[in-house]
């Protein structure tokens, strides 16, 4: 797959240039016939015989942007300043920041937000526990949670790699839904050593965002948490994709006029992912699914599933998918099939097996940044095609769904996150897109579409409300 | 001792007056005669009849709060409507929160913040871990680490009604020294646990505060940290106490013109403070101290040391201190003491006590908010009488210390903190009262002093850099 200059790999660079004569033009031929773009030039300093010019190329790769700096290089009259990388520059000394709510600018001001003054309202709090969600940040706050093991696609790269990502997701949690999120990066991946920590850091939020956490771990952290604490307990990596899937499916069956009930999906991949959106796809009606992973398809017969501990996601999967049994692998299930599903590996497909599916096919290609199928290949036979990716149209993104999710259990004081509160956000996410919107090319909502977090929010609130397990919050003053 | 009305006891009182008549100034009249104050009057509606008014009051305590609204109550013609206690009102919702430092305005600004830009910086931290000073939050955060155990004077109640204090404490490492902190209030009271949690948060953190930690517990806590991590661990109550009562100790000298070699110090209070100050005092030349604690003076010979474990700090302090062997009471050992040094209880001494101290007697009676003898009795007799209240002079308050010593620690990327650098914060907080401002009621800035934190910092960085552990900061983009 051909890709377009990133503003991912952007660059500032700063030239010399003679002021007369045809360099300035020649800068940006440079840039654009080696393949990048540029997206700004601007002059910093100006003389009769200099120019200093500040120009920002976008460019597809780490090796691309050097190539074009080489370019640059080489043309005549031309000397090279500093190369700055914006995306390391927008991280130098980190994205985020704690910031005091009121001034303190005096004697007065001291007295009430920490000593003396500050005791009477810890005596309160000490006298009523539930007014921590009234007077203190606990209401607002999410922890975001990661031991570093399984980092975007880059692995188990551990926790203090991981922390920008855990910093952007903060960041993300307060752009669209205006919570206060603090990362907290564990240097264990000891699964009991981190039930134990997260139990102990509770107190100070209203929920635990997990990230990042490879499989299997992940689901038994996940599982003893919820067990344990009387917050929300949600690990993004399953269900924020799990929710944003079914939210996608939902509409993908609306364009191509089918019912959930009745599709035959195919799944690529068992992971913490995989196993979600397969878990909540049964819970929204799907009746057929069958999952394969890198040993060919899921089923109760298959040699390393016979003696499988019980408790196992894959044996689970066995047990509860596949209900005629089919066997072999991925390319063969998926003949006449009506609905794929991949969060594995790049190209486990390619166009001909997107052909053999059923007609209206829906193909989802969800690995990053090389999806199962060329979606460009798959789009020639398949009625709806949907990656990861933010350069194809119907982009699976999680940022359409943990900061309302998130929103929603916080505004309802919510002790738990279950199942109906996922489907509730799925089909609050779908909804935002209306009937005379859908169409193949969306059937998901842009990330800066301001309908979705609240529409998420309102929905995932009022499903725990149902649920009838929010806190009482404390009134009054 | 009589208390000012004070602004953390304060709460705001909508009334409605009639608008002719005297009703408004018997308002006035009332809050005075109840010994409160009027710190504000805002008219908030008019009409011809009516009046609505905001009254802001001042109080001693919430009994004479409530005594002051049933006065107003009393008064003819006025009815009372919502009664808002200014502090609690403050801490709605909580005193800090959490912001991006970059605006995430569309799918650029995301693909850097977010991914796929932050996989390269990821990357990048994998690759040097170092790195993590410069492209994360961790160079300018630190972790308020408390159980609950010992929260101000209120004990141990636990670490949801910690929060309040530790919010605060975030908010002045912010005011104060620029610093992003956030408190972390663990559900556990467990040694080991604790040091294997906060041994798990660190990577995100450049330093971490301990916090309201009951002794002995937070002297294991503490040293076991130190001897784990490769980042600052500081225990405010102890060092930073330790610290401003040196700087203190250390400007009262100049005023009485004695050395600090010379004098014999005698301390109330073998807590976590006490026994830090003790440390500290000693590393600064203290050569005679004695300590006395509930039981009397400590002394090797007393019965339940004789067969104390010999790690524990009690003993430290019998094999440290006490170089004549005093035996008996603090009212005894005071006697033509030129120090005294109480970290323990209300009133163990009365102004006779202090008389039989030597001539240029200092007293520093610092237990809140009843000191240990009455400051105004014994400046009768002392030379230099300081307090931990904000209502008399000379204010030994730890918001002078820990700001500029965490400054200080995360500019040198520190790996530890140490004994000389904590002299050496002190040496800079007293040098802050110049030769010409200093007299008995001003041996100690203001909080509010702005070249307290700079002084503090600038020192506490010199001397980490000198002790040669700081980290090689990582240069360029």
């Amino acid at each position: 797959m051909a890709t377009a200059p990133s503003v991912s790999y952007s660059m500032t660079v700063r030239l010399e240039v003679p002021a007369s004569g045809t360099a300035v033009s020649q800068l940006t031929t440079a840039v654009e016939s080696s393949g990048g773009s540029v997206t700004g030039l601007d002059v910093t300093a100006s003389g009769h015989e200099k120019l200093r010019i500040d120009v920002t190329i976008a460019a597809t790769s780490t090796a691309h942007a050097q190539e074009i700096v080489s370019q640059l290089r080489g043309i005549e009259g031309v000397s090279l300043g500093k190369v700055s990388d914006r995306t390391f520059l927008m991280h130098l000394g980190g994205k985020i920041e704690m910031s005091s709510k009121h001034p303190i600018r005096n004697r007065d001001d001291l007295s009430m937000v920490y000593t003396p003054g500050v005791a009477r309202v810890c005596q309160a709090i000490a006298d009523n526990p539930e007014d921590a969600r009234r007077l203190t940040i606990k209401r607002n706050s999410v922890a975001v949670v990661t031991d570093g093991s399984a980092v975007l696609g880059l692995g188990n790269i551990g926790p203090k790699a991981a922390l920008p990502v855990m910093e952007g997701k903060a960041a993300l949690f307060k752009r669209f839904a205006g919570i206060d999120a603090w990362p907290i990066c564990l240097d264990t991946q000891d699964t009991d050593a981190i039930v134990e920590i997260v139990k102990a850091i509770a107190p100070g939020f209203a929920g635990i965002n997990l990230e990042d956490i490879s499989a299997p771990r992940c689901f038994e952290i996940e599982a003893r948490l919820r067990e344990a604490l009387d917050i929300p307990v949600f690990h993004d990596d399953q269900h924020g994709t799990a929710i944003v899937v079914l939210a996608a499916l939902t509409n993908a069956l609306r364009v191509v006029g089918k019912k959930i009930e009745d599709v035959r999906v195919v799944m690529s991949g068992a992971g913490a992912a995989g196993t979600a959106i397969l878990k909540l796809l049964l819970a929204a009606g799907v009746g057929h699914a069958v999952v394969a992973d890198i040993h060919g398809v899921v089923h109760a017969g298959r040699a390393d599933l016979v003696d499988a501990d019980p408790d196992s996601a894959l044996r689970w999967i066995a047990d509860n998918t596949n209900p005629d049994g089919i066997t072999g692998t991925l390319k063969e299930a998926v003949v006449g099939a009506d609905v794929f599903i991949g969060v594995s590996a790049p190209n486990v497909l390619d166009g001909d097996d997107v052909a053999r599916m059923a007609d209206g096919a829906i193909v989802f290609a969800l690995a990053n940044p090389d999806p199962e199928v060329d979606p460009a290949l798959a789009r020639q036979t398949a009625a709806v095609v949907a990656t990861g990716r933010s350069d194809f149209p119907n982009q699976i993104n999680n940022v359409l769904v943990f900061p309302g999710v998130f929103r929603g259990l916080l505004d309802a004081a919510s002790r738990t996150v279950n199942t109906e509160m996922m489907l509730a956000a799925a089909r609050a996410l779908a909804d935002v897109v209306l009937d005379d919107e859908l169409n193949a090319n969306y059937i998901i909502p842009s990330v800066f579409n301001e309908k979705v977090a609240g529409a998420v929010a309102g929905a995932v609130r009022d499903a725990a409300k149902a649920a009838g397990d929010a806190v009482t919050a404390a009134t009054g003053v």
